[in-house]
């Protein structure tokens, strides 16, 4: 019988199919930002369910509030408050299914094909696909060791009206960069705060990072700045208890909050109740603790990766020194093309994030790599930055 | 400082903003489709998921396969296989966060504004939102107590088709119908999979009650009984474990699939791991044992409602009697308005959802009502319907 052929029953914006890739990993895996496996809180967190359907099991039978969990999001509301100085209370909060599920939504309600959309010159590739996805003008903002550039933002914000585009979007990372490592500092996130609110475009704060401060000091969230609704923010527990529980929090002006609503309600995807309970009874309990203890962890293998760097790479390459966070970005002399030895990497077991994956033009940073340094010991740590120099070095890259 | 306008910003297909309405519920609670909490296996998730965590919880560092735990996604091919006749392995299950998630997904990746889209005459409120805020021109069909009347079907495809009008899509509950309470027969099922064929419409199959069979023999799937991409098909565990596990399957055609993966991949909504784990774990040692425990105290429910039915709107009214399910589908005599007793029923202490919000028009069915015989007790079950029965007679719907 003749397969039914789908193709002229999809829709205008039907996204592309994606294949069933696998991507090979590395033993000394620097390309993706997991938290150590052996930190995962895997017994508090059996125990905190344990107990959260003991007290309250019975809500499972129905569908959650539509912003989720209410007792998680007051842990949320007080957590923002205490420590990223905002004002928001329980009610200003939407859990997610991670922070990126937000940010997705966020771009589906304002993204229009050819709206402009400014970001880092090299941000986390997940947003930087969806925003294509929705047929964004993407486009890069200088930066340099504290975040973006105001002026420079001002002027991209002021050629996009001359160009008679409608800019959308302000998306920054500010604390712990992804994948550039540094934060924006505090001065920096008022001036990009006054920027934003000249040209009349909102900024998206994702602060996802935001809990694994190694060193330095607090820096209040750009939301915390901003009593205009200029400011959306998302962040998550991902990082801080696991990636599995898909548990994230988005606040902003009531205006997207309520259509986030709505996608919950007609999109189907109530936030995932079991998963809250337990995070909730978790984070209520031990989240500061724990917290403690992975930063002091992932201090030493940032610690490892900055040393192994020193050994390996020292008078030849920059690479960021971040207070916090899971990524090290390391930049070989412009010229250099360590984008193409990706694979060569791989066969030595190690891998790494090359800059073109951050670009927003998709070609720019071939002499750029992300390094997490979340998943391996410092032992691996060591070994695996040495491997990758030796293969830096045979790419010509890296003098031997 | 002003708030920042966020409606010049916002995208051309935004959806509407919704309000943080609460809904009040009945003691007699049926309006909404829970499963009684009092039979929710929260020890047994809550152990499940403990062993799941010590066996492998340090999958939980990872962000989750695309398609969702493959563990579990074999037990649901194995299960579709056995029970619903499917050919499926693993590899052609996507987990979701509930099925209405995919079913989401779907109307997103096949609706542009216009486009037609047949289902039945009233069938779930949930679904109906979705297509119509995705512009879909949304047409019931005739069903009688075996589902689509075939023939029906067939003249409202060709009528689509000589307005010009692209029809997209065939939704369908044909087990234990929400809100009609039927199933729709083996014969009928190969009659309407006929007439999609003819016409090159695809099935959406929404079988999401189907564990819960009460009486009667099992009757394969829709998509069982084709090979030939006509048929999607999505199912849950909401009904047969909990709706708070937010945990549902698709099954479909590869350029829909593929499509499911790019959604997943850029809406940044990988499929709850830590829920997958205890579903799996669960499902696996529990569910049969489970789903015959439910379904007895259920049937008693069911049997419950339908003795009150007898007693109080014996020859004054018509109602469904149903296999499984959730669902009994009330019908007063044409012309009467029970819609318009919904505030009385609650001030009475019960909950119904009226036939209009099924309907493809919001209009029709005002003489109709759902009732659920999911939450209450027997005895509860009698008293509601005692109750509501009164409500009807006192707005001059039931004679006294």
């Amino acid at each position: 019988m003749r397969h039914l052929d789908y193709e002229p029953l999809l829709a205008v914006d039907a996204p592309p199919a994606r294949p069933r890739d696998e991507v090979p990993r590395g033993k000394y895996d620097f390309a993706i930002a997991y938290p150590d496996p052996g930190s995962l809180p895997l017994s508090g967190l059996a125990e905190s369910l344990e107990q959260a359907l003991a007290e309250e099991g019975a809500r499972l039978a129905l569908y959650p509030d539509v912003q989720g969990y209410e007792p998680l999001r007051q842990f949320v509301a007080a957590r923002l408050q205490h420590e990223r100085g905002m004002s928001v209370d329980a009610e200003d909060v939407i859990l997610g299914d991670g922070s990126s599920q937000h940010i997705s939504q966020v771009i589906g309600m304002l993204i229009d094909p050819g709206d402009v959309v400014f970001a880092e010159d090299y941000f986390y590739s997940g947003t930087l696909s969806t925003l294509k996805m929705n047929g964004a003008d993407v486009r890069g903002v200088e930066c340099d060791e504290s975040g973006m550039v105001p002026s420079a933002l001002d002027e991209a914000l002021a050629r996009a009206g001359s160009e008679g585009r409608r800019t959308k979007l302000i998306y920054t990372i500010p604390t712990f960069q992804n994948p550039q490592g540094w934060t924006m500092s505090l001065e920096r996130r008022r001036q990009v705060l006054d920027v934003s609110r000249a040209h009349g475009v909102p900024i998206l704060e994702d602060d996802c990072y935001v809990d694994l401060r190694y060193d330095g000091e607090n820096i209040p969230s750009i939301h915390s700045l901003d009593p205009s609704g200029q400011v959306m923010y998302v962040g998550s527990f991902s990082k801080t208890i696991a990636p599995g529980v898909r548990m994230g929090y988005f606040v902003g002006p009531p205006e997207i909050a309520g259509r986030m609503r709505m996608i919950r309600k007609t999109g189907g995807s109530g936030v995932n109740e079991f998963a809250a309970l337990a995070v909730d009874r978790y984070a209520r309990r031990f989240m500061d603790e724990h917290v403690r203890e992975i930063n002091s962890i992932q201090r030493g293998r940032r610690d490892s990766m900055l040393a192994a760097l020193g050994e390996n790479f020292g008078g030849s390459a920059g690479w960021s020194s971040p207070d916090g966070g899971l990524y090290i970005w390391l930049r070989m002399p412009d010229g250099t093309d360590i984008a193409s030895l990706r694979e060569e990497a791989l066969g030595a077991g190690v891998g790494f994030q090359p800059g073109p994956m951050f670009a927003p033009d998709g070609i720019s940073g071939r002499n750029c790599a992300r390094l997490c340094f979340g998943y391996n010991t410092p032992e691996e740590i060591h070994e695996g930055i040495g491997r990758l120099a030796r293969v830096f070095a045979e790419g010509g890259c890296l003098p031997e």
